[in-house]
């Protein structure tokens, strides 16, 4: 029933024999003078810290020169916190290359879409496809690899940092011929790659791989294949840049688990984890929150997301105390929010809650940033916080290795749909691929039942309900995938723009959706995208907004569940379903928005006998999240809203919640986690 | 009483015994594999197709390599055109340059105003004034015209494409250079130059021809004739690249007109067509529907304005059966409206109604722009209006040939007051100079009367009323052409900031609306802009916005037709009119858009008794326009409205519109054409 | 009581024996022929004007070749002034360098952040730190100097034009070159600036001076200690350029006092003048009116400013007639603006009105800028009140040379914190320093008590309150001396964000606010910024917006003057003060507005038993300031508002004001002056 634990987790040092979740942050001493190093590893203690990541920016200070390395700095404090009993997620140290290797090597700063050249004075100012950085920074990887390799406190380590956060997308020389070798192992033949970029349009066709550039600044729109492949070109890059740092850590170090942190959250698109996934030994993740009414379904997704990226347990690798200082306005989290949003992480799979940072910095970009240990100091409610967080975790101690229980139902996410459904020229630029799977996500949630975000290439064989939220570029093996799953008895529910595209964006002909037509049994002869200020009704009482269908049903069994009330499509389908013997294929052909989906995902779920795990009472104000493994199962109950919620009618051991075990109630934005038997 | 027929017009195949008008679209059949093309032609048949344009985006295939030229391909289609009975209007092919030929030839590039190369993998990847560029295009016009010279489909050339969509202006060295030889053109001396410029100001005194640059990025606001002469210069490159390529194809094939695409349209504002015009057999146009409140009445104006640009009948090149794919949403065409834009513009003398493009890509950057055979296929609504439109056009047969039926009334149309008046550093910012013209133009269909919109060097003696709106820039010649208008008993309309400054625009000193000041018979010390969030009242009853004057009357004869009853010029006038013995000269001080022009137009009209064509009751819902020969006007009623309007008192016989003759009942969205004695 | 006369100011030609006050404006007869330079000078004695700005954008005039100067049109028109009793204001004409100097050394063009070129084709294309443009400013420095030494016209000289207006920032690799040069001298060693900047944070740390980089494009934030020191660098790379040209003209003209013209208004940011006011013999200011509900206040705010900024009366070298051309929409001044804002200047100790410019332009960037002669020339509002302005200044000619006679109050105005607050990833992007201390100063206004305006190097000793709004950057010696402030009996108030960092951005720890933390005697764990549409409710019955934060009280003797009523603050302090013995400090810690800050302040001034000048039933509606020497006191009333105010209660002479002199009614928008014995 749950997924196996993961080949690779975190190497404890010494024997711990109990089963532990690990708690801690990124710890960056050499910003303090050594003396703040023992007041550190002492008010870890307190706060019940077990793991740090170490020497992430460390590069300037490991190797001060081209020839010199200075590594007894970061002895002493290995050792210091191993003796202190605190294990380290040791880092390349690569991820910010230093003042001197930049000005002996300007080539490989990156270059932006207009020609501009991106300098240092910030951080990841490289070019992930430079040759002279990626010998600089292997030599480092190596020398790391080799210092460490015995050390004690070493549990894992850590590639580089939070890869393409600012430097995803290059545009120089360097990437031109790196883009061209991806493309000759993509297409092998000039022939094909002109034919899959459509350059009869445009007279744009290629006679020379040499001819062939990333898509840098034009006169007018760029070829969309060309663009679709430099953004999976530009993903791979940096994989293969982890690849090259992982092989020499696995060459020096074979038992060391590698990982590194992705950032799986609200407004990072450029690299596809799911691809990513299978590259490390254990997934880690970053997210940090967004303000507004969504921000805990998106973090729950997010974390969800994660979780079904790979087997087994993850990590949290950082998230924040309280605000973070990179966005227009920070908000500080509220009492109570910093626990949740952990325990959501661990609810949905995560052995490791990590913060950046340990201890909020008094200088540079990121000094207004909340930390384990703010400016306040210790005595502070988010030191209180924090500490209190670490005594639950321990309290948690039993669900480490433990997995995410698999839903009945299942959101599917796909980078390439992602890519390709937001590009430009489209019939509408409003299009947000992550905020309409967002919205079934929140729309599950307000009914109470679990679902699992999961990668595209996911089987879903094991779900009663599949939601694709616009599955825009379906291949033909993709297609035959979704019908195999209904003709299996599965239940699916597509979006507008779905089936549109092949895996070149070629439209597939004949009406849309393309892919999905015979699936769905509609034909869309054209798209109806709204303007900003226009919206349909639709006589399920709902309103639509963003995209409208034009659909004509073209199978029997095809029936509507809402009609359109107003509009250019008044009296047309708005939401479809064709029935097959045992499975249904629904589209939704406008954006609903969270609350809007509840009627149409309520009529799927109940044809495919998929209920709620909770009471009645309190669906909707409380997420579910299951851990289990093949004994025992732990309910992860989250109080989404800002209300005291009574829980009533779930039976098992409460441990972690209100000390008083007559009767459950959630404080507001608390978290109750319950042992039961294994279902 | 009409203008006379084109000089030149499309060299039909064979012998065309019949009267006709041309039907198609672009056709890109290198998109598509071979045993498409039959398919195509066969469908263009049904569709009523007998025109396309050919080659516009084929400079790669046919020139797959610097010296090698692949024809046949061409050649097959050509022929297989010709034996369907489908004439071609045949590109030069060279609108796109291949990526060979940027490859080996980068310098062709061009550069944007802050200095970054603009690379290819789009469109129009090409500075103007390249003689690198020139070179290499006019070599393939060469081959062009001497493979096809004698092919019997040809039926006209078609010079690049859209020339300046998106490489208008270009701030390269081969720009700065070919800038100075046209500054010495018009200025021959550097003192003239120096005066023109104003130079004395900011200290930008020129004492070498080679210190001058186009207006590239600067510190503070560029010197704003640098920036007027760069509008005129650019505008003047593509112009004479244009002549550059028809001369080349006259030089081989002087019996086949030359034309190419204009794009007298929203949104385009670099190139002045009415420069153009003179330059082509033809003129030709691309028109897209921009959506709002006005689109229709936009699109009416642009046809109207393109044709008045030269005499007879013109080409509709390109527009679209339904959305686009560049805006930011792209809506569907309402059921009426593919015919009812079409035919608008065929009411406003297009003999051609041709599309972008005949078979919808199913890749490339505007796949998801319409064609007449859209990715449905030929079982959709799209094109089965596209085949009806066919039969429609076929019916509108008689039509071909005749032109305009000039109105009465004028709206004078101007580049350079267009490019003067919206310039930076002015009163306001807000300014919109199209807008205004085309709230004016709304103001006449709101009340039924026909009017030309014309160049502004048309001659005006013939209409009985003459609307300037925003005519900012006057030089002497100018200012004496209106006087004599009035003087010769014609009835003058200026707006705000009309009559401002010269050609080289320096303010006319001594009062504002200096180079009207004696015709109007008012004097402004002081612009009165507007915030955004301030409206003033006049006291017949309409509401003014953006822009106000402090008006003085300061001659004889001048009387308030509105005052100010709010604002800093509360009790002043606002609209004022000076008459003379027979005509007069009305001054509009403020934007009172299409409704709040109502009251003003209709005074202005009354006075030069100037009345609807229309019955009393369909003015406002329904467009008339006019075309004619000497004996025949055919009538165009088009219903502006979304509801049916019923058209009574007006004779003639139904060539286009309801089947049962008793009653001429609108469809929303419908056009009818009636034919009628000349009158 | 008084501030002593400025040891320096215009050297008025020839002996005038009277006390006057200097009106006039910007001259540029090179923009006209010759015979305009009498008629000039004619309409220039009609208006009153006794002196003019010469020579600014000259250098092309003078200098129309590297090697030949052009001196006679200049002698001439320096006579022609001198004969008509009008004294020079001489520029150094380096404001704006001709197209040879740049053609021939295209190295001193500034270069933008993202590395483009600032060319020609406006003005202030130079980087400040260009060796090659100062060698060819300074020798044009020189000549002029030379020149003009004994002219007798000459009253003062005008060093180049709003130095920084435009190319504050340049991130060339000059500015390279001599930021490093500038860092040097701060920090001496390397340690220091690494220790400085916090470069262990993302791998910064610099181990050579080379290394070191303007602030140019970088992948994410950059340094912030970097971005603050290149703002000091950049203020004082452009303060090192005015020395450079003023110790030449001292070198030959010792006798004749030099100034440049500053901009202290709304929206000019990068230029430290609290820094730069030393470096000239009296101060000049430009200020130009933005529109909105706070437009007199802001003008009144800067010319008290600049008022402190040195001692003894300034010069207001630039304010417009009436509209301007920069800004997005330019409305015109209404009846009585013109005077008043020249009044406001003069009240707040200006002996100098100067306007942009005489004679309105008629071609260039500027000629939509009004003027005092405008292009509906003398016959005009304008003239007419600006000859009126020049009997109004004769009359106020017993004013000049008195000074600002200080108030009881002062907000304290800082550029280290304005520069410091408002950089990037801080808790929010919304804090707008300048807008907060003008908050403060309206409210000030709204009560009808006088405040200074004063950099935060001034002594405070002298007043009784003082207001710190934003006060973020706190280095240990201000902490002391405000502790001392208050010690001494001092009422100080404190807003958010204030007290937050040393002079090096570095966070003072242990919680906020740092360095004000025991004076206020409150402690702030967390900021609390606000979403755009979130706002608290104050129990004072006001509303905060934009910021909160967290209070805890640490200290005894510490009151709530406000507690928050909702948010997430709610219940906790909103304003607090700890009182001393016999002093007291207060802290706002949200923003309240103008109106919103009036009961807190209404407190402070009553603690400190400061109270208005005014009688009660004028206060709020007339703004009171106050010029004056030992004997004498000239109050100016400036009626802040559309309506009429009735004036009673005030005595003294009326030397400008109504004329019946019994009742004085100040009419709107108008300004009084009354002589009195000074207190």
């Amino acid at each position: 029933m749950v997924s196996p634990p993961a080949a690779r987790w975190l190497r404890w040092p010494g024997a711990v024999a109990e089963a532990r979740l690990a708690y801690g942050a990124d710890y960056n001493p050499e910003q303090w003078p050594v003396e703040v190093w023992a007041e550190d590893v002492q008010a870890m203690q307190a706060a019940g810290v077990n793991i740090v990541s170490l020497g992430i920016f460390s590069w300037a200070r490991i190797q001060p020169t081209p020839d010199a390395y200075d590594f007894s700095w970061l002895d002493d404090v290995m050792d210091l916190l191993h003796a202190g009993g605190i294990a380290v997620d040791l880092a390349t140290a690569t991820a910010s290359p230093p003042p001197w290797l930049t000005a002996r090597h300007p080539e490989i700063l990156p270059v932006d879409r207009n020609g501009a050249t991106v300098w240092p004075g910030s951080r990841q100012h490289w070019r992930p496809t430079s040759p002279v950085f990626r010998e600089h920074a292997l030599r480092l990887v190596r020398a790391m690899a080799e210092r460490y390799a015995t050390h004690p406190a070493l549990a894992a380590w850590h590639v580089s940092n939070e890869l393409g956060c600012h430097n995803a997308y290059d545009y120089s020389d360097d990437a031109a011929r790196a883009f061209r070798t991806w493309l000759r192992a993509r297409y092998s033949t000039l022939d094909r790659l002109n034919a899959a970029w459509g350059t009869a349009f445009w007279s744009q066709h290629y006679s020379d791989w040499e001819q062939i550039l990333p898509p840098r600044l034009t006169a007018a729109q760029p070829n969309p294949t060309q663009q679709l492949d430099f953004k999976r070109f530009s993903s791979n890059a940096l994989k293969d840049y982890l690849r090259a740092e992982r092989d020499t850590l696995r060459e020096i170090t074979p038992d060391v688990p590698v990982t590194t942190n992705f950032m799986v959250m609200h407004g990072i698109k450029a690299m596809d984890y799911a691809d990513w996934a299978g590259e490390v030994d254990f997934v880690s993740n970053d997210h940090y929150v967004h303000p507004g009414p969504q921000a805990l379904d998106e973090l729950s997704f997010s974390a969800n997301l994660t979780g079904n990226l790979a087997p087994g347990p993850w990590f949290l690798m950082e998230h924040s105390t309280s605000a973070v200082n990179w966005q227009p306005v920070n908000v500080a989290k509220r009492p109570g929010e910093l626990a949740r949003d952990s325990l959501t992480h661990v609810a949905h799979g995560a052995d490791a809650v990590c913060f950046f940072q340990w201890r909020q910095s008094v200088a540079g970009a990121e000094k207004y940033h909340s930390a384990m240990l703010p400016h306040a100091g210790r005595d502070s409610e988010v030191f209180r916080s924090v500490a209190e967080l670490g005594r639950t975790l321990r309290e948690l101690g039993p669900v480490a290795g433990t997995v995410r229980h698999a839903a009945r139902a299942a959101i599917v996410f796909d980078w390439s749909s992602w890519w390709a459904s937001e590009q430009d020229s489209h019939p509408t630029s409003r299009l947000d691929y992550r905020q309409e799977a967002l919205d079934w996500y929140s729309a599950f949630l307000d009914l109470g039942v679990r679902v699992d975000v999961v990668p595209v290439n996911t089987p879903l064989d094991g779900y009663d309900v599949v939601v694709a939220p616009v599955l825009h570029l379906v291949p033909a093996a993709l297609s035959e995938r979704l019908t195999a799953y209904v003709a299996g008895g599965g239940h699916l529910v597509a979006t507008y723009f779905s089936g549109i595209v092949d895996e070149n964006d070629h439209i597939w002909p004949g009406g849309h959706p393309g892919a999905l037509r015979d699936l769905t049994g509609i034909r869309i002869e054209e798209f109806g995208p709204l303007l900003d200020d226009q919206r349909v009704e639709l006589d399920n009482g709902t309103t639509g907004t963003m995209w409208t269908d034009r659909i004509d049903i073209t199978a029997d069994g095809v029936e509507v569940l809402a009609w359109y009330k107003s509009g250019d499509h008044e009296g047309r389908p708005a939401i479809t379903r064709r029935v097959t013997t045992t499975g249904s294929a629904t589209y939704v052909s406008t954006r609903l928005g969270p609350v809007g989906l509840l009627p149409v995902l309520t009529e799927v779920l109940d044809a495919a006998a998929v209920r709620s795990e909770l009471p009645a009472g309190i669906r909707g104000r409380v997420e579910l999240a299951v851990r289990a493994d093949r004994d025992t199962a732990f309910w992860f109950l989250i109080n989404r809203t800002d209300e005291p919620v009574e829980v009533s009618e779930v039976t098992g051991d409460v441990i972690v919640g209100p000390a008083d075990g007559r009767q459950l109630v959630l404080p507001p934005r608390a978290v109750a986690v319950l042992r039961r038997h294994a279902g």
